[in-house]
């Protein structure tokens, strides 16, 4: 059996993530909410912005006491107070009056509309001279225009931008149930490999892939654990994926390369208890050699050794995995896609989806090509 | 003077950015730097990636030697070594030679191309019959392909995503300067605020600013120090804003949507030791009210009340000085443009530059709609 290969289709794929749950959750202060992963779903407590408030410094006033009115045929209101900032208005308005308004205070009772300062004028301490109609409504925020009482502010797994905290700030949500970041482990295999700070002998290369992916995973919004590089040995990969498969939620063994280093991964794997390897192979380039195993719980990605392939195919193959199980809902974690006409003809072989990087050029008629960047795939600067 | 508008279009605001200067610098370990900002132009001490490598499980051979191969008329090679992953080969290849070497292996002397092992077969223990010729360099990365010594690997003011973090891994750069990240005071100014654990009283709202912006600062890769809510009073804001001043390295006021609360931001700012107004309202919209000035070395912004309309201008104007005093360089600052033409006509003031929240429909033909999103700039909804 050693040489079967599980090839799978990469939409396949993607069905086998809901079988992996999510990570568990945690309150935390809004203020460290940011970037984080909504755990609740939020419904509105209270109407938004609770009362009626002005949008422009101006006159709180009756539209209908303005209909009609022009520069050269001006409606005259009586001025009957003044509405301070963050303060409930004691005064009701009756039709014929007004009261001064800053931008943001709460409209008095009666008042349905806000007069801009800029189209009156005050003829003395009680007299509103208005140049200009207003409608009911003009220059106002309704008192639950911005949302509604009781309906739904937030879905749960929705990532908290600047906005969805501003929205969550509004409806007094000082403390909120958030997703916890996963772990992820990150193994780098292969005899060849030195460590970063080491000048490589004749032969050897550094260990690019631990840093690579470890910037990519916390990226993701996940934590990085490094469990270093390990030799193209059975037992010392089994030590290292034993380890990280008990500390870390999921983990990401890159190299094996060579079909010698892929056969010692899936040997490791199989020798792991309750594992079962899902995906051996993808129809996909780069990323063919793409190894995916359920340890028990947790996910165990055997990705390529170039690293560019490996970014590849964390970015499109284990990122939305990761997504998943980290609680973002698919409406979230959904990119943007920009469509763009190919500069020269890529053949690909048949039934495999060939990702090629680009360089997007924007035409002068507003649509994009794309340029494909070549260069083998080992190359970290193609990425750059 | 009271009165005196300094209204400034936004071309001729940021040309104000490089008087600012930049923060300071460290030095810290490459694991700690993802998507910080490089500090220092890095030059790579060495090619990369330093020695001829295969890509592919094969044969290494001298390409001449194949040349006329073909299934039907193969080529005969000798088998005279295997050259295993990370050693510096001992042996060299002559004409009609071939070597065993796995993905990644160092090319031996002599070899210039790599037959994949698909296209052979070992006839017996020495004797390998090659089906396809092979070109000088096919299934090799050439010793400085990735980078050539002593060129320049990565800019000052590069932002440091994964794929830099790699390159700079290669490079065997484990540590490295980075800018230090700005901090950033915030203080939400006016009278109907309250702090979003209470409920409002009638006429009061939660301060949502403090809570948005934060989160907008650290986004954009800033620290975000609050100093909370200070009421429309002149000796409590000057009193923030000294300390603020004294604290961080830009100020970001919000509030002041009523022309009151804006002449009490510029008297506080008037006050201040070496203060300068250097912007007072801005030919964009939303963000007319926008206020900039200069404290000594420090930046001083105050900001429209409307968390929407904070949030515009923030991204639209203050974002671009954040990271430019942060040490990004204008080309990793360069955002994405995507045209997209708009689904209804909009009109704009003469003179003023409008910034409209739309949401992008990608049309059958690959073109983008823009859809503007209609909806009072003080509804944080809008921006959900």
């Amino acid at each position: 059996m050693k040489g079967f290969f599980k090839v799978m289709p990469l939409e396949r794929v993607f069905e086998l993530a809901p079988g992996f749950g999510t990570v568990g959750t945690k309150t935390v202060a809004l203020m460290d909410a940011d970037l984080r992963i909504l755990a609740e779903a939020v419904t509105a407590p209270c109407d938004l912005p609770g009362f009626s408030r002005s949008t422009m410094d101006g006159y709180a006033v009756q539209a209908a006491s303005t209909f009609g009115a022009s520069q050269s045929n001006p409606a005259y209101l009586e001025i009957t107070g003044e509405i301070l900032m963050g303060e409930a208005p004691e005064i009701k308005l009756n039709p014929g009056e007004a009261a001064r308004i800053p931008t943001g205070a709460m409209l008095p009772g009666g008042a349905d509309a806000v007069v801009m300062i800029e189209y009156s004028e005050e003829l003395d301490a009680t007299t509103l001279e208005v140049h200009k109609a207003v409608a009911p409504g003009t220059h106002v925020v309704e008192k639950d225009e911005d949302i509604k009482k009781n309906t739904l502010a937030l879905k749960k797994g929705a990532r908290l931008r600047p906005q969805e905290i501003g929205l969550l700030a509004a409806l007094g949500r000082e403390q909120i149930a958030i997703f916890k970041k996963p772990k992820v482990g990150i193994i780098s295999t292969g005899d060849e490999l030195t460590d970063i700070a080491t000048l490589p002998a004749p032969g050897r290369i550094r260990d690019i892939n631990t840093h690579t992916i470890s910037a990519m995973v916390k990226t993701a919004g996940a934590k990085a654990v490094s469990y270093g590089i390990v030799p193209d040995d059975f037992e010392a990969l089994r030590k290292a994926c034993e380890r990280a498969v008990s500390e870390t939620d999921m983990i990401l063994v890159s190299g094996g390369s060579s079909v010698g280093t892929r056969d010692l991964t899936m040997d490791v794997i199989r020798s792991l208890p309750c594992s079962e390897i899902l995906v051996h192979g993808l129809t996909i380039s780069p990323g063919k050699p793409t190894i995916f195993a359920r340890v028990g719980e947790k996910q165990l990605w055997g990705l390529p050794g170039h690293v560019t392939s490996a970014m590849i195919v964390f970015d499109r193959v284990v990122r939305p995995f990761l997504e998943s199980f980290s609680g973002l809902s698919p409406s979230s974690a959904r990119r943007f896609r920009i469509p763009a006409r190919l500069s020269r003809n890529i053949s690909s072989a048949q039934g495999r989806v060939d990702f090629i990087r680009v360089r997007l050029v924007l035409e002068d008629d507003g649509t994009f090509i794309a340029e494909p960047i070549l260069g083998k795939s080992g190359l970290i600067r193609t990425m750059v």
